[in-house]
């Protein structure tokens, strides 16, 4: 029998953060033990603000740990509110009150704490920039087997980036993180834009589940979804009036490899020029004279194709089950 | 009527150099009007003479312009002797005596002095670290309008690279250089590991060929071949005894471009980092947050597939014919 995954949800929420999370609390086999927060969709305070409110608004009381505000090394940019809306949640009109705070600790404090009390039982989800990653490893060296494994929505292989030909946001917004955790040789599935962009879901599939639920949360989902789907359409009218799932494939990914083709190899970050925030992958074992592709470096776990029809039909199962509670009330 | 490709050879021969020189004195659409040499495979100096060598062992005399012997910005490396051998043509065991010597101007100042000579008729194929071609650009910024197109064996868009996971040997020797390439906004096109990596010629096709011809120049061009599939068999022994086309294919295309499939976008070049001399192209018209990616930068011509038994037929053909003359002797 399959015992739940005890997550640390590392986010940026962040439309498809917020699917992420919330078919990680409605999904039977994941139990979402804290919430880290970082910059990139947002400005890391209303990270915090939109972890707190997503998950209380769905009835359910997580730790949420604030981290980094800004890129390891790179100079900090400005938020994409075009994408997600200045709040996160696609400029949502009201809020509810439902009360909150954020822990003491930071965030990568808390995922050391988390993971030298329960070694290797603690699989890390990272879905946004990885300097919460980055800072846990400096802190604590031995990280890699006190996690049990590491899943990241990030990078881009053989698929184009969405933030440059090559780059693909999370790691673009910090290279130098995104390099220490690709070399740092834990467990580690790389879930990026050669999946995440064969997974499109129509504004209409929430919409349908909000419909089903008449829940806060659902609406909320519905409403940034919403949002995050005209921008897209400006971009991607061949889409149709709909997003990519992104985050929420990580879990996906966790739940149901066998929808997943992988392919392991080492991954290596681009941390200059234009190129930056490239993920680099060596498919073949064959030597090569430019330094830093040593065989001794670390593998990962690289998902290049995904079943796009059974991946949609999770998520609209997972999300569709009786999963919402009523919200918490300070 | 097709009137003939005018062309200067920009090479490092090199063994598939040699191929490619071979291919286009041979072939009846192509005339090699000047060879400007790099470093690259070999020294410079070695180039040049393995330019005289190879033109004058086929009894032509073709001015030969000796170029760059270090990269624009990039530290100068060693040539790869186990690939090419020490000489550049597979360690021959003796040389016969024909004479000739490298004109007294550099490789840039003879595509300058051609291309104003010539407007608009001089095409120029260049197959090895692009410095030749960017201090042209340097003395005459004119030249992508002085010169009738320019074709690259360079880089690599979605097949792996072969001196890192992203990076063409090419490209990696001198990156500023092929950056100032790809920018410079002439008629260009890209001959790349997509195509190269296709096309693999055994040595046997080569011993053939020398067996038919019974002349030093393909018995020298056999020698050389030889030597170059040893070293690929240790990379790849599932390969058989045999190398891929890579320089020959530039010129496959100017004479056959009906064989191949391609693509126009916007490339650049990394040129820091463990991810330089990669060739990044932007095959999507999306804006991208990241600078240097601007619509208003030029598009190059990427080979992306070829038809590869019609390209090993060409050769065949091209170098089966009735080309060959006396060696020059002094």
């Amino acid at each position: 029998m399959q015992t739940k995954h005890k997550v640390i949800f590392d986010t940026d929420p962040g439309v498809d953060d917020a699917m992420a999370l919330y078919f990680a609390l409605a999904h039977p086999d994941i139990d979402v033990v804290g919430i880290t927060t970082t910059f990139g969709n947002v400005y890391v305070e209303q990270a915090t603000i939109n972890a707190l409110y997503l998950t209380r608004i769905a009835g359910r009381h997580i730790p949420v740990a604030q981290g980094v505000n800004v890129p390891l090394a790179k100079a900090a940019g400005t938020p994409p509110d075009f994408i997600h809306g200045a709040d996160g949640l696609g400029n949502l009109p009201s809020r509810i009150e439902v009360g909150g705070k954020a822990e003491v600790e930071s965030a990568a404090e808390f995922i050391v704490k988390m993971a030298r009390q329960h070694p290797g039982e603690i699989t890390l989800v990272a879905v946004g920039p990885l300097g919460n990653l980055g800072l846990a490893l400096k802190m604590e060296p031995q990280l890699p087997k006190l996690l049990k494994k590491v899943v990241l929505m990030a990078g881009a292989v053989d698929e184009p980036g969405n933030v440059s030909p090559v780059a693909e946001a999370n790691v673009w917004n910090d290279p130098d993180a995104a390099d220490l955790v690709f070399t740092a040789g834990w467990d580690l599935t790389m879930v990026g834009l050669d999946v995440t962009h064969r997974v499109v879901l129509p504004s209409t599939f929430f919409a349908r589940l909000a419909q089903h639920h008449k829940h806060v949360a659902m609406d909320t989902l519905s409403h940034a979804v919403n949002f995050y789907a005209n921008f897209y359409q400006s971009i991607r009218p061949d889409l149709g009036h709909a997003c990519y799932g992104h985050d929420v494939l990580a879990f996906v990914w966790l739940v149901a490899p066998e929808i997943f083709e992988t392919q392991s190899g080492r991954v290596r970050v681009a941390k200059e020029g234009i190129g930056n925030g490239q993920t680099m992958m060596a498919k073949l074992p064959i030597p090569y004279p430019q330094a830093g592709w040593e065989a001794s470096k670390p593998e990962t776990r690289v998902c290049m194709k995904v079943d796009a029809e059974a991946c949609s039909k999770l998520i609209d199962a997972t999300l569709s089950s009786n999963w919402l509670q009523a919200p918490l009330s300070n």
